[in-house]
């Protein structure tokens, strides 16, 4: 019993042997009701999470309550990679579109296309003339770029602006300590300053 | 419901905001079999587990398998904090007696006495005169020290060795890396080189 729900714990991301063995004697010891409420919100959380049908992002009704919000701007979508990188963008307050959840990048090795990341469902979003600006937000990774590429590929045919987030050095961030990537990216994407 | 499965997380040690999202999102995205699972083991040792009457340790059974094992020494007694403690020994593989945890150390200022550390059930184990070896196996902490020299204190009355484990220079590390404390107790515990 104990082992098997060491076992449990271990299927968790970063989560090795020795933090489940913490895990499991900390509830057993000093955490009982813990315990039990981490399994009930286990059990609601696998059997009524599912996907918007609007965005794709996790969500407890049929529309996430983004989607449903008809104060946000309809006509702006952002691409991301996964549900989390919403919740951040969101933190950020400085955007109030809506969201289109990939969830993953292509990648063809594990199977991984187009019809996975649901880009049906996005060309079909921007035929019916409704969206003027999609923001290409996934990540900054070789695999991110490729999908923003392909996106912005398969976007082309439809009348919608076409943007990418800007990459460049982080905000608190020291030159000397940025890699020479981010280097080349923030000189390249240097603006005029006014 | 996602967010009351990352609070639940939440109450895990160590885990903070950005962890529990990592494990919803993993969990609800990748794995809601697991997940499932992980509901299930936690009700079934929340359920079922218990502290074994002879030891306090936890286990599944009234009597828990190391105290239930006749080919061990039961002359010998190691007195430990946590139930980790006696995996972290076993797993050293040269102890071969039972144990008694403590579930914790002495602490008066949280309430924490003889009583909780069940020191009554030791004294009752100690005059039967089953046991001739107390090895006091307390953590090197201020805690652990005084929790130790209390037990010794109170075994003194029985007839019983009392022993505790060895403070010095852990095995395969360095004297330039060791705080002076370690140095302290690796001279004044110095021995016969044969």
């Amino acid at each position: 019993m104990i082992e098997s729900l060491n076992k449990a714990f271990c299927a968790l991301p970063g989560v090795g042997n020795k933090t489940a063995q913490r895990f499991v004697y900390h509830l057993l010891e000093r955490n009982r009701e813990g315990g039990f409420e981490l399994a009930k919100a286990l059990v609601d959380a696998m059997e009524h999470v599912q996907s918007c049908h609007s965005c794709r992002t996790l969500s407890e009704q049929q529309i996430c309550t983004i989607c449903a919000n008809s104060t946000r701007d309809h006509s702006q979508l952002c691409i991301v990679e996964t549900p989390t990188d919403i919740h951040a963008i969101e933190q950020s307050g400085v955007y109030s579109g809506l969201y289109f959840v990939l969830s993953g990048y292509l990648s063809p090795i594990d199977g991984i296309g187009a019809d996975e990341l649901g880009l049906d469902d996005l060309a079909q979003k921007l035929s019916n003339n409704s969206v003027s600006e999609i923001i290409l937000a996934t990540n900054a990774t070789v695999e991110g770029e490729v999908t923003a590429h392909y996106i912005s590929t398969m976007a082309r045919q439809f009348e919608v602006k076409i943007t990418r987030i800007a990459h460049g050095i982080p905000i608190g961030g020291e030159l000397e300590y940025a890699d020479m990537n981010t280097i080349a990216h923030a000189l390249s994407g240097r603006k005029n300053y006014d």
